[in-house]
């Protein structure tokens, strides 16, 4: 296994889900309706990489139209997104302002030093988000000797950072001061449109100013596969170039579109919804005992803390697990609830109920 | 755009293939049957990652079965498989070695370099396949200062060999010799099965003594998207860490999983009829003029060469294009045709007439 | 330019320096005395990449020991013992805890992730010093999605933490801990020495617990090149593997391992030389006018700071380089100066008058 | 040992040389005469990074302008220079054409795919130099799915191919080819001066058209350390990049610089005598027993095979080794003899000796 340095073992995958009936453990957890298999069946489908399949080309027009860009590519997923995004935006051996919270910091296997030999410059924000004067503070001066700075990189929503929106403002300061320091800048918007439908400001007010932004057709959505990545015309150019490169090139991809097309047209209202129950759960855990922190809920995450005196995540997850409420550990005290197309309110019923017969015994 | 170097551009999509009748430039070009869309829409699935996919877990036990393998991985393509395997199998700095024709040396974006730090030593082979007394001689002794030798790879069947068949014996002396050298083996099976219909040889035997071997859900099986790549427990381990790390790792991908289940079910005799079909057209091409060789038809691939007084592959592709037929160029006097499910005896009647035309001009 | 990804050109090389009377910017500006150039001139050498250079095996046989390790190489510059070290302890994906300010993270051109593909882990400590604790939380348990927590990386002394010394105590804590938790350790030891003949401590005690430990030949010892990395036999063989990939692989080396035994058996004694230098222009230094902070000052680096309305560090700095006296920039309002055995008590009162001159204007 | 993928050793080194008499291994085994170090000892240095080392500014003034380049930078091996002109050429994924028997091919560990991730696109030329045709066949028109062509890279002389030399025609279309097919070119010099004293035509001519191309200070130049690499202005200033980031950014370099400039001074002449003593050990060599073949002399090396009915390589090297002559094993039945400063005419008469002795048995 000569390519593989270290002889750790990852976790082995739990058993089946079956008995699970609430899930918040991710809104990757979401499942196609059977209006978007329906769409998927009717698809006009061919040869993406020859351009004969009408559906992703639809799809992808959309998107980059919705994100106020020229152009735009279907991925396998997001992460594909980010680190694609990643590769083009940045040389090796340069450096990438992000919050320490973030995703491709956090959960992308260290692609970004792997693929493109990025240098990772974290900076320390309050629930994920950080300040055009921390950009500043961070770019380093043209130097032989110092990685150079080359790509800022923000998330909306923010995901560990509890779902928390970042206003048009502070997303226009951070994309000036980006721009005048000659650095790129990059979007990871697994969640925009949780914010959009949220705020009322749209996708492509968000996206103003950033090079580069993708949506998720999974998650909120409810697909099952596919992000779409934009950007300008020569920006998808070389993206298709890696996506070919890494294994993510493709074929008849309208049956992936056609879900995603579905999903614009009839989803966004459920977005709502899921940001409604957020609140509503977050609002509901928040008084629990043991209970020592829920941080801000704007769309569709809650994320909370259990003091020193109560149980631990681990426990209040496998304790809620076995009740068939599937949460998910992000700390040793920390737990992250994320809704859904796939969950209602019965659900966020349940999920009180249950959690508070734990932290009550 | 920091992390490109070139300028160059990437040819422009050509348009809309609603005119072409019979497409017979990839079986990349099939497209799932309305009996596989209906398995898909039956699927039950989940998050693959958590183990949550019985379909895709359900088609992963299938293949590694198949090929002999403890284990296998859905992932979205067949480009993905090599390129993931290589990382896995070789360090950075080492050396790979595969016939000059190969699709990981001419069709992956250079992905081996860039993915893998591996250096490519292309072994000059005859229709594609190469002998394990080349491999010996292109083995490098251990040294501070050489490459060290660490992977074999080979295609079954031949791509720009032609589609030929590496017989059992060939493909074990490879094996053992290169285990005696203590080199990894990796088999690139996207037309595996064309051999395996056509020979009665079953996967699992010509798969005997390679670490890891994949198949292809599109292509001859007729599906729209995924590969499945098999190997050790271990490898596979590995391989979903990659497969995190480069934007492949699947969730809901129990859809994808049954069109593969159902083309295993029900496609594999079309495999045979594509290889018949294609067996009949490089019998029809030899005798035309301005054929200077017709490779040894061995499954569904037929490539030939025009002599200097016809017409070049670039005319001849253009020329047959505008009337519905649609070939590859894979030389300046070279042509590619594969035979797949969207492409039927009709089909290739009409390819017939219209070269027999065109050449007898 | 195809390997490149920018348009941005580096600072020009200034002008000679032939009017710097005295020079505190680094210890990189010592230059050999007479004394070692003899000991150059009459070294055996031979080609060590055969065994064949019996003064460098001297030299590498001498530092292993006084390191406590098995075995060590010269290599070109302190920086290549840095990257080389990354290169065999950490996989790529893999990331690195290391402190903020460390040479590593600001002053290798991005090398890890260039070089290694691994991620930085900055951790923010106290004078370029961080606790055990901190390396706890800082490790990340092992998941398939997030980086893997390789390796912890220490300067003895710390640079831009201002030349401070980590107490035997705090090495011995970070090391059980890093061993306790599976990671690999390394110590940047550029001034080891320094801290050696200030406490006492041999360096083969500050070096206990960590897999690799270098020292430079330049810089304080006072040679022109070189700098030797001490570790296990395997680990040393690997460095050989990976010296000759990088283009750091040199043959009659002996010439400059003359220089590093000479230093280590004459010019350890100016190492405490310089120190005592460096204290008495820190104490001079503090209550100067507009001094807002003096680091403490441990060995032979002083860093001060400048407070706001006197003025700014390129200011101060461009000032005293046209009477001769250089420092360095090291912040807005940060000035770096180091002692060094090309430079003394003289230089040291010319520096203190001039400055006091300065900032009392 | 995380960053290392194999368990396999290099092997042990050999013992001491001290009784060899004549040591025809490798042109590498040359040592500074006394002429030399003296130029060492008297030369005038600083931190060249600064601009203040007059010796390295004067040495690589003097070889840009002899090779015609706008700049160059001294760095530690031959190796650094072709490794670092393939990183600044060739973009990550992209394609090197070189001939099969290359240095960078076969001796720097896989550099060119670890460092810089770039496929090879090996020729199979004759003895080492191969045609402007072979390029043109070898280049990839542009596309999505192939790897980029990049570069062309000779070598002068050829090193496995026998110390050939390329003339300049070949050279010059060589260089007008791949600047017509928009590639870069480099020229790896390392035994560039021997080709010159032999045909009298400049470097600077050989060198005319070729991006960047290097000397080296060690082998026939008789320095212990260096090679000096010129090219654009702009070129050299990213070479100065990668030399920080690989470990390469020498100091007080005027040391290897004054070697440098001393052997351009006076060891010119040595170089027609090592070519001379080369042509001379070929001719007698030819008609001995068991040669099957001497490649064609033309400068310092001569290449010769043993047929299948005496001696293999191994044995005749071992044994002459045993007598104090010390030739290179460069495959089962293939012999490398390298003149130098090191070795006289009595030199070569001991090796023909002991060679016509031994296969005389």
């Amino acid at each position: 296994m000569a390519g593989e340095a270290t002889g750790r073992q990852w976790a082995p995958l739990p058993a089946s889900a079956d008995d699970v009936v609430a899930d918040f453990y991710s809104d990757m957890k979401s499942i196609p309706t059977k209006g978007m298999l329906d769409a998927l069946l009717n698809a006009r489908v061919g040869d993406v990489q020859k351009g004969e399949d009408p559906t992703t080309t639809e799809l992808c027009q959309r998107v980059a139209e919705m994100l106020g860009k020229e152009a735009a590519i279907l991925l396998p997923t997001g992460t594909m997104c980010n680190e694609i995004s990643i590769r083009i935006h940045c040389a090796s051996g340069s450096e990438l302002i992000a919050e320490r919270s973030s995703h491709i910091i956090n959960f992308e296997a260290g692609g970004p030093a792997a693929l493109s030999g990025v240098m990772m410059h974290s900076i320390d924000g309050e629930f994920g988000r950080f300040t055009a004067e921390q950009v500043r503070a961070a770019y380093r001066p043209v130097s032989r000797y110092a990685p150079e700075t080359s790509l800022v990189a923000v998330e909306q929503t923010t995901n560990l950072g509890g779902g928390g929106i970042w206003s048009l403002e502070e997303l226009g300061e951070i994309a000036e001061t980006s721009k005048s320091l000659g650095l790129a800048t990059h979007m990871d918007g697994a969640r925009l449109l949780n914010a959009c439908v949220e705020t009322g400001v749209s996708a492509k007010q968000y996206a103003t100013g950033y090079d580069s932004v993708w949506i998720d057709l999974t998650k909120g959505l409810g697909g099952f596969a596919g992000a779409v990545l934009a950007g300008t015309d020569d920006f998808i150019n070389h993206a298709w170039r890696y996506a070919q490169q890494w294994g993510g090139g493709l074929r008849q991809s309208g049956y992936i579109a056609a879900t995603g097309l579905y999903a614009l047209d009839n989803n966004l209202e459920q977005l709502a919804r899921d940001n409604a129950l957020a609140k509503s759960i977050g609002a509901q855990i928040a008084p629990l005992p043991h209970i020592s922190e829920v941080l801000p809920v704007e769309t569709n995450i809650v994320i909370f803390n259990l003091d020193e005196r109560g149980p631990d995540a681990a426990t209040v997850v496998s304790k809620l697990r076995d009740q068939g409420v599937r949460l998910g550990v992000f700390g040793e005290r920390t737990v992250r609830i994320v809704t859904h197309i796939g969950v209602g309110p019965e659900g966020g019923d349940l999920l009180i109920k249950r959690l508070r017969a734990l932290l009550e015994e």
